[in-house]
C-alpha cells in the first residue's frame, strides 16, 4: 500500500466521522495525520454553516483549526464534549482498547476523550490489532525531574524503554513539558490492569493505553469502511 | 504553643534526622520549613568535614543546599538514593501513611521518597493523626489543560476540591509546571487505595497521599523525641 493509498483511506474514515458532527456541539479534535485530514474537512462543513465549538488536543491541531474557521473553546466554558473524532495507532476490534500517542499529544488527548461522551476513532486497517502492543510500543507521558527512576520502575514491570528523541536528536518535549517513553511489553495479558499499574508509578503522568474510552471505531479498508461498535 | 516553641521542636526532630546521615551518602533533601531547617544544619556538619552528595525536591531548597555548601547531585549519576529527609503535614503512627505537599513539592518529594532506601519523616507533635485526612486537605497535582474536568471527576469520588491560589492570588503553579487541587474527604477508609483511585483519574499526575515510603519518623514533643518506626 502506497503512501497515497494509505492517505485515502484515512480520508474516507474521516469523511465517515465528521457526518456525525451536528450543529451545536462541542467537539473534541484528535492529533496526527488522521485528525488533521478531519479537521481540514470539519472547515469545509463550517464554511458552509455548520456551527460548532472545539476543543483541541494540540497546540499543533489548535493551530490548525484556527487557519480553516473552526471556533475554539475550552473546559472552563464546556467542561463535557459531546463528540470527539481522533485517530489511533492500535485499534483491538471488540473492547476497542486502543495505543495512541506516537504523535506525542496523549495527555491531553485522554483528558479529552475522558471528558467525552462519544469517542470516535478513525483509522485505516494497518492499525487493527488482535492483542494490544502486538505493533506499537505503549507510550508513557513522565515528568523531567527523576524520569531515569522512573524508567528504571517501567522496566521492572517488564518493559523495554526508550526515551523519544525529537527530529532534533535531544529529548522530545510535550505539550505539558514532559517526557516520552516508548515501552514495549513482550505481551500484554490486561491492558486495563497495565494502564492502573503505570498510572501508579510515581512520575508517570500518563499511559497511551486507551481502556473503554473510545465508543466507535471508523476502519477504512481496501474494500469500504468498517464501523466497529465497542461490545 | 509559640511559634518559637514549634521551631524549637522542629528543630530537634531536624538534629537527630541528620544524626542518621554518614559519609558518603547521597542523601534526598525535602522542601519546607522542617526541611529548611535539617538543610542548614546539614550545611554545618559538610562544614566540618561531612562528605555527601545531595539530590533536592524543590528549586527553593536546591538554591538553599547551595548557599550552605551542600554539593548536589542528580537522578542521571545516581538513581537510588541512601537517605531522604524530609516533612509532613500529617503523619499515622504505626503505618506512617502521611499527607505531604502543603508547601507544593509532592510531585518531586515523592519521585525523591520512592527512589529512597530509607524516607525519615522530621515533625512536631502537632502532624500526629489517628486517622489519614483528619486535619489537612489531601494535595492533588493535576496537569492545566482540562483541569476543570480533573476537578469535576475528583469531585466524584466525594472530595470538596479547592484550587491553589498563590501569594498573588492566582492559580499556584508547581515547579513542575502544574496546578495543585486541595481535596477534602468527608473519611478516608483506606489511604492507599484512595491514592490508586486519584493516580488512575486522567489529568492527576500525582497525588500527597504517600503510602508504604516512609520508614521512619522522629516527631519532637515538648517532653522530648519519640522515635515511629514503620509497623
Amino acid at each position: 500500500m502506497g503512501i497515497s493509498d494509505g492517505n485515502t483511506l484515512k480520508q474516507q474514515a474521516a469523511l465517515a466521522a465528521i457526518e456525525q458532527i451536528r450543529d451545536g456541539m462541542i467537539v473534541g479534535l484528535g492529533t496526527g495525520s488522521t485528525a488533521a485530514l478531519a479537521v481540514t474537512a470539519l472547515g469545509d462543513r463550517v464554511r458552509e454553516g455548520l456551527r460548532i465549538l472545539a476543543i483541541p488536543t494540540s497546540e499543533r491541531t489548535a493551530a490548525q483549526a484556527r487557519l480553516v474557521g473552526i471556533e475554539l473553546t475550552d473546559f472552563s466554558a464546556h467542561p463535557r464534549i459531546d463528540l470527539t473524532i481522533d485517530g489511533a495507532d492500535e485499534v483491538l476490534p471488540g473492547r476497542l482498547d486502543l495505543i495512541k500517542g506516537l504523535g506525542g499529544a496523549l495527555l491531553r488527548e485522554k483528558i479529552v476523550a475522558a471528558a467525552s461522551n462519544r469517542l470516535i476513532i478513525m483509522a485505516d486497517d494497518s492499525k487493527l490489532v488482535s492483542k494490544i502492543g502486538e505493533k506499537a510500543p505503549v507510550p508513557v507521558e513522565i515528568v523531567k525531574f527523576g524520569w531515569c527512576a522512573t524508567r528504571a520502575r517501567i522496566e521492572a514491570l517488564g518493559a523495554d524503554v526508550a526515551l523519544r528523541k525529537g527530529t532534533d536528536g535531544c529529548a522530545y518535549v510535550t505539550d505539558n513539558g514532559n517526557y516520552i517513553l516508548d515501552c514495549r511489553f513482550s505481551s500484554i495479558i490486561d491492558a486495563g490492569r497495565l494502564e492502573a499499574d503505570l498510572a501508579r508509578i510515581v512520575g508517570v503522568v500518563d499511559s497511551g493505553l486507551f481502556v473503554g474510552l473510545a465508543t466507535q471505531a471508523i476502519i477504512a479498508t481496501p474494500s469500504g469502511l468498517q464501523i466497529l461498535d465497542r461490545r
